[in-house]
């Protein structure tokens, strides 16, 4: 059996911007990646989009959703749409229901989400705090008890926000991203519409890689900076 | 050429207490481990001794060193002791010198010291200051120029302070030291005069083991904990 | 056109004690100033009217609604009551979409509301909390399509709560109020019921003067602290 | 009229663990303690129960109401029981309501219940929001205006998480158990399914003994640590 | 042998504004209270008698020892003068001796001196180290171990400085000082040099005064506050 | 008389990546620009120059000054060397006496320094800690009482480290630097020995001008971040 990750996270964009490196490097290892994407980003994330004239929320959402499995396939990835509306979510009983479900049904070695704080945007700690909402019913035997499953509470890994000091987001670990960086920077093309991002996350990418070069004597081109939430237990310090 | 290990302490009892199963596990390991001790804790923290009748400083220093070098002995390291005075320390110019040669010959895959606060004991922040300070000064090509040497700054791991919460300690690293902690246990011993304190780390340890299982899901029953001072670079998450 | 300013407050008298400095000065300087007044206080900010007998909810929120129109007034200002409830307060999808038309329509140059946290009062982060998400989404081009507007998403200015350090609250900028003083003062007349507070807001304002004019050297009589959510764009540093 | 403590819980173990000596020994005092327990604990804090054949709901909430019975007799306390769902917490504006009329029934001279924060537990903070939001409306004089009542905003006490450093735990009172330390000890035991935490908590006691031992110079072999949530008003500094 | 309390204090305005209020009570209630003021703010405190023709060095020395000796005088309490200079403070060994030697002397029961943080003042936190690092070495049976006494390390209390959230001060106690008010105001009427403070700090008095009312239900007109940097061990929550 | 801005720095290439930007454009709009420049960097920032055959530490020195005074040239400004010596920094009372005079003959509108912590680098801070120390003495009117001079405690502004969220930086400021692009780019060709880094501060410069642009809805290209150490007075909220 390979090992799982998964991510949630509550737009398309957040899933290529942010993880799109650890996605494929895990894919590519062998990992069963899986991607809940909470929301399209129809109404708050498609500003492209509506400047189109005749534009509907079912065309918007159709794009979106297009773009979204296509980055997923590139990157190597499951993906599973909540739609749960966006700007803001509204996360329902049968979306948490459904998490708690996917949580069992993978049992990851790792859960990539949102960082804790972001006063830009209301989505993203909503999705973060459903994550871990999910995360840790899972462990709970009353709920669905006659379920079969193996299930631990995976380790969670916050995702660098768009401006991260402003949500104190802290780094502790760069993950090396090199050998897949091509990837995640053609799944950018997809994302037509944000094609002013494109050159800024690859620049978060070079600064990311410089940093962890520098705080680990090991060169790093590109990188991808995650901040834990708990704890990590080891069996040797180097 | 097997790997080195770093452990720069104020006091002697602070490399058993805080310390003493990373030193075990690693010597254990193949590593060479080196403990920096700055003070033989010979004023501050050696109660006991100054209750018995006539008492010298040389006297005391002379029964710490003894302990601590058969202690450092127990748990599979060498030790270099500073003898900067304590409460508090006095840390020259000679120290800082002798610090970053010492870091230069071992280039340590790693470096253990204090918490960065302790409202109980001024002699630990400043461990850490000084720690911290040759680490930098030893990547500086302008100091011994001529000099020849490998090294790059490791990385650094804060051990936990006697009250965490009022040191603001957050433990990010749990060490699983089930396989040294007899070891670890019996170093108790030799501080013969701090008894008191043998149940109260026992009782650290396992607290930490419990939480290192429930963070990780893998069984530990005595742990130590750390607080990393600089993020880590990773080539897969989990 | 004129420059229009925002205030989003959960209660009448917070707009008077902690933001009618800014409200008079901005009136006068030419700016549109609304204030949308989530609750009328009726509840729990109304301790005195409740001790009157044969009082009744409506008579209270009577009350109320005509001292803040009039300190409004009073202040330049135009107020919207949203009459949401208090203690604690209830907003609706409906009071959002309200409340981001209003975004919309002003295209306001600045917002004003509450801290970020309040161990006393439950409507405040609550306040705050809404007016960000409605700052947030109006800029969703998705909400509303077909809508005609001009919207930027302004500058967020928190204000100081009754008790600043229990809230986490950090001056950031000082305003001088010092010639619309007056107009403060008599604002506080109205709020006959809370006569209390009148001597303990003038002495917050007559202390955050000092502290304007000790922090810049510029002399400052009275002054009203706000603290910024997001970094402001400079040309020029003094 | 005795003096009264009210302790709002989010499962019956807390108030064992968490704030079992608090309760014991000022119920030993003559307060008149109370509990309110807001869930059972039935679906996350049953793990033991549910690994029997033929469990049910029913079963395992008659087995955790029992034993949280008779927990809170040997501790000297009543408990009351809200039954709003655990794994999450469902709490409704009918909890809110009983919660506010128990605050004023009871005008008690403190308040314990769980931390601000708790990255493991999501049922934790959403009961310390809960219980705050209730001992605020309290206050409201529009709430329930023709009801008699004293009631004065109680002080807060959150009781020790189970990793306290990791939901920015910070202790600020140690509260002396030793002459009730045998009870608490005792209603450990009516814990039969989480005996692994027996001993923990034993250890958790006594490091807290030790601190507050160290912090006084007043000898005290067992603990309870907690926070305060606002300022104290004192007569004296010693 | 009656209780006493130490306040340790870089200049002499401080402990006017900052304690005066608790030396004056202590001393009331029959304290030994003590005050060491390690400079006369000569260079930095002194700017109206500077702007005389004529000033000298001594002089304005002698003028501040004075006034530093009337308003010990009036509160109550004992001083003493360690004359390091100011602006900044330079502190010695033997500076250090000194206070070791009063702690054990005076085993006080409680400490006040400096909040750790000013971005206004470099004295004021160098006080606070000085004191700390004096309470702890204090403690050293290595430190003159021949010297009778009797010592516990005291709890410290911090005071509020000028500008209080931009030294992250968090006020934990407040002190009633409505007995002594009139002793603390006359008092501010010898360092007549700093008139336009007596306002400042009469409504610092007022506001801490209607904040400790407002936590605790008890009445209070003027208060003085501090924060706590130990935890304090109870017999009783309320 | 211009206005002047006053730049306290730890080795010259601070002052290029670092504020480069500040000194450019307010050299343009007609400031007097002064650079502190506390060390040479000759140990620690001049590994390229110490890979070279037969390098001294003079040579070092002279190959850093004279990059310096070209990069302080083309910004537009002057600069001042204390050669105090790097990694450490050794500053003497001769050096605060200087900086104190260089304060009140400046009377900056404002000073750039380091940020308030750096764990990767021990001569930031301390460069930081020393401009506050000096503009503070420069207000004392007993330091050097017959001189004559004006002197108004400037704001501080802390400029963007390397690893910025590592050393506890938030950005509260972003200078928009677009019209001075060119020129603070071609001062980096100066810093031949330490092209690594380029391109490392281009990025950090597109970074700042996104989210410049972002947080205030006007264009800008390029940015230099600051967070500011003191609360600013306005006249105007927006």
């Amino acid at each position: 059996m390979s090992k799982t990750g998964l991510v949630v996270t509550a737009h398309p964009g957040d899933f290529v911007w942010r993880a799109g490196g650890a996605i494929a490097l895990h894919a590519k290892k062998g990992y069963r990646m899986k991607i809940v994407c909470l929301a399209y980003g129809e109404r708050g994330e498609s500003q492209f989009a509506w400047k189109q004239a005749g534009m509907t929320m079912e065309k918007v959402k159709a794009g979106r959703k297009d773009e979204a499995e296509r980055a997923a396939a590139m990157l190597g990835a499951e993906i599973e749409f909540f739609d749960a509306g966006d700007y803001p979510l509204h996360l329902t009983e049968q979306h948490l229901d459904r998490l708690i479900d996917i949580y069992r049904e993978l049992n990851p070695a790792f859960v990539l989400t949102h960082a804790l704080e972001d006063p830009y945007n209301v989505d993203h700690p909503e999705a973060t705090r459903f994550a871990q909402e999910a995360r840790i019913i899972a462990q709970a035997m009353g709920h669905k008890p006659q379920a079969e499953y193996t299930y631990g509470a995976p380790p969670v890994f916050l995702f660098e926000p768009h401006q991260p000091e402003m949500c104190n987001f802290k780094p502790q670990v760069i993950l090396n991203i090199d050998e897949v960086w091509e990837i995640k920077r053609k799944t950018f093309e997809i994302l037509a519409a944000q094609k002013h991002l494109w050159a800024y996350y690859e620049r978060v990418a070079l600064q990311r890689g410089v940093q962890g070069g520098r705080n680990t004597g090991k060169p790093m081109t590109y990188g991808e900076a995650y901040q834990r939430l708990f704890p990590m237990a080891l069996e040797e310090l180097a």
